[in-house]
């Protein structure tokens, strides 16, 4: 995984794509197409929020499959029904571009409090950790915030395992201990990590998510547990008990699974080989249902495609559907489609992901040159009878993010996120908390900026990439 | 049990106790108490605001023993502890009062959905169910909203398990399905039943509690899950998809066990006979670790007596500090007491518990004499200091039950109650979502309240019951 792919993993869903502008250099300023947008802007915004097809699409298919983790039967099965489905909803081109994704087990897994008390506490390995022993690893803990405290007490680490039981300050922020803390753990000899959840919510939740190790030291176990657990160990520590605990994780890698993005179009009137792509991705970590992390991004754009069919309306560029696979663990459907994409990414007008949740959206955030900006955010006010109207500098999507390196405009959904990171990547991730009305807004949202995007005169202008080719 | 026991179980921590009076009817007669009472209760509110011990001894309490339910040895060295740590803080005619009490062990179990897919699903068994065969029960499941629902279908219930999936209006309405449930299901032929948890809040909880039996029918396995799989299965069923679950439960009764209400005293200067109680309880259900249900009003009303002690103050009558044994399933120590004392409940003053939470509190709930009410509520102003003055009629506690039965005038802590069932009986009743601000305004509170009825020089009215003896 290179440092790049690593800090796309890293933001996903991250508001820390979004840096909203100064309210003054939101106005827009191409009024003309306003006037040429706002009657058919109206009428997709009209059908997306007439009923609730695409929360009930959502719940169908998170009841139906469940989680679906890279290289699960569960998502296989799921890709497989949405191509049947896309194929019945009557869309054009629908097709799996295949990809290999990697593979990790949880397997059987717990963690004991040994001492000063006995007790089963929950926990979640995460993602891409080693297993323990069958036996498990029994050893003190060092709980320490940071890693300035485990450096002043690297003496103390060895042959401990280390509970990083850092504060959640924001997603971006704090997940840095999920993603290095294996390593620094292991540089001090540690045999195991524990991470105090990455959320800013406490229910007695673990969340997993991914993690990694580099050649600096050899990997160790690493499993997330509650903020509630952290804080209670870190209270043991501070009365100058000693904390035991067994951890225990058959956590493994097997070999790379086939697995697909799965794709449904609608073919432009004009320029067929130009694409705007709308997206969201339908792998998900092994626990809850994966509804909000992302079903929900990629129904939101389904439903998008359909209620431009259904309203017959055929913008002059292609409006490609993607749902990708693997964001989770090594974003391989977004590296698969930017290879086998190569050859026609210059045609690639825009990539929008959706990969937030889809609560109540507020607008979207792009990247790309300031005179592609300057079109986008023109599109704002059309959106601003959903709500959806402001439109902020820098955003885009992990499964997007290789076609982006590669040139390609992009762009995310930005919705209310405030209680995204209390579900995330845990049992919690259900289709419930989400809102029938604001999903149908996200749907509308999507519609309306793929569509105008797709039919405009003129491509999205590049800036310094070349705009078709490469 | 009795169905007034059963009415006190099911209203525990309940806001149903208290029906607020209208604003008018609040304001204070009697302004001679006020000025009497003025400087002491200041003390009494600047002593216990003036630190966290009661939130730091409340959080030892329950990281040193976690869950304690009736029967178990975890209550058991905890009530140990306590006596211990009491005469520590050199507190009078310290003793364990003995109670026997039920000892349901839940044993391992589990909830797999076997049709339309393979899950497990987080689930916790009710207390003092009936456990299943090793083997479990597989069955088909029929899920209904509510009594006139199952009824209607009754027909279609046999050899099936019924689910629940009653929507939380409040926790006084909602629980009759916990409660009832069972027998119900059981009635028309069900195998075993399931419960949409009894919480206003989704974070795939399942929340436990106390259900029953009656002769009505043959015991059957009862269960809790979480909101949304209730959600899930509830769906699944409308889509006509065949939902088939296995419940296994190792649930059973054993034997009763010898336990002990935990006492306190602050002897009276005056009148050492006559006694005012302040209590919570502190067994708790086997999840979580029982902070807010209800080690937190064990440890209010605890550290509301030493408040008195360390600021050398003595009231007329004595205050005595009662920690329960088995709230939660047989109210075993509030009868214990009962029949402990039955020949001194006439010099039972009052007796105070809090068993919501020891969050913001509010004021008291009062059962009594309207005569004594006055009284009472005239006490109210001396709490605005720490917002708890709002004295309204009814209210009272699970364990005092039986003692107001015999006429003792009894009061209830009421607090901000608006996130108490986000959490109780589930593994998310822990110390942290307590603030330490707010848990030392309820010590306050209980200080005041205690410290100014027993120095009364009249003891509080009784209306019909007689004043002292029997």
């Amino acid at each position: 995984m290179t440092l790049r792919s690593g800090w796309c993993l890293l933001v996903l869903g991250c508001a820390a794509w979004a840096a909203p502008l100064p309210a003054a250099a939101q106005q827009p300023r191409d009024t003309g197409l306003v006037a040429t947008y706002r009657a058919t802007a109206d009428r997709l915004i009209a059908a997306a929020t007439a009923d609730t097809a695409a929360w009930l699409r959502l719940a169908e298919l998170t009841d139906r499959f469940g989680s679906r983790i890279s290289g699960s039967e569960s998502l296989e099965r799921a890709l497989d029904w949405i191509l049947v489905e896309m194929r019945r909803d009557g869309l054009e081109s629908v097709r799996g571009e295949p990809a290999m994704v990697p593979h990790w087990v949880r397997g059987s897994e717990s963690l004991d409090l040994v001492e000063p008390r006995a007790a089963r506490l929950p926990m979640l390995g995460l993602g891409r950790s080693v297993g323990t022993p069958p036996e498990g690893i029994t050893a003190p803990v060092l709980v320490v915030h940071d890693t300035l405290e485990l450096r002043a007490r690297a003496a103390e680490a060895r042959g401990k395992i280390v509970l990083w039981d850092a504060p959640y300050v924001s997603y971006g922020e704090t997940v840095t201990y999920r993603w290095n803390g294996a390593i620094w753990a292991a540089q001090v000899g540690a045999v195991a990590a524990l991470l105090r959840s990455v959320s800013p919510f406490e229910m007695r939740q673990p969340h997993t998510g991914t993690t990694h190790y580099d050649s600096s030291a050899a990997p160790i176990p690493f499993a997330a547990i509650s903020i509630e657990d952290a804080a209670m160990l870190h209270r043991m520590q501070g009365r100058g008990q000693p904390v035991v605990v067994t951890l225990k994780m058959e956590a493994h890698m097997l070999p790379d699974v086939a697995s697909k993005n799965v794709v449904a179009e609608l073919r432009g009137s004009e320029k067929p080989d130009e694409v705007v792509v709308i997206s969201g991705h339908l792998d998900s970590w092994d626990v809850g249902t994966g509804a909000m992390d992302d079903a929900g991004g990629f129904v939101a754009a389904w439903q998008a495609l359909l209620v431009m069919k259904r309203l017959g309306l055929r913008p002059r560029r292609t409006v490609r559907l993607v749902g990708w696979t693997n964001e989770e663990y090594g974003t391989r459907g977004g590296l698969a489609y930017r290879d086998a994409h190569l050859a026609d990414l210059g045609k690639h007008d825009l990539a929008i992901e959706s990969d937030g949740g889809v609560f109540r959206p507020t607008g979207f955030g792009f990247t790309g040159s300031d005179s592609a900006f300057a079109v986008v955010r023109a599109i704002g006010p059309l959106l601003a009878p959903v709500g959806a109207d402001t439109i902020t500098k820098g955003g885009g999507g992990t499964d997007i993010g290789p076609i982006m390196q590669r040139g390609v405009p992009g762009m995310g959904l930005n919705d209310d996120g405030s209680r995204y990171f209390w579900y995330h990547h845990s049992d919690a991730d259900t289709v419930d908390k989400l809102d029938a009305r604001e999903v149908a807004k996200c749907v509308a949202a999507m519609a309306v900026m793929a569509y105008v995007v797709a039919d405009l005169p003129q491509q999205l202008p590049r800036g310094g990439v070349p705009p078709a080719g490469e």
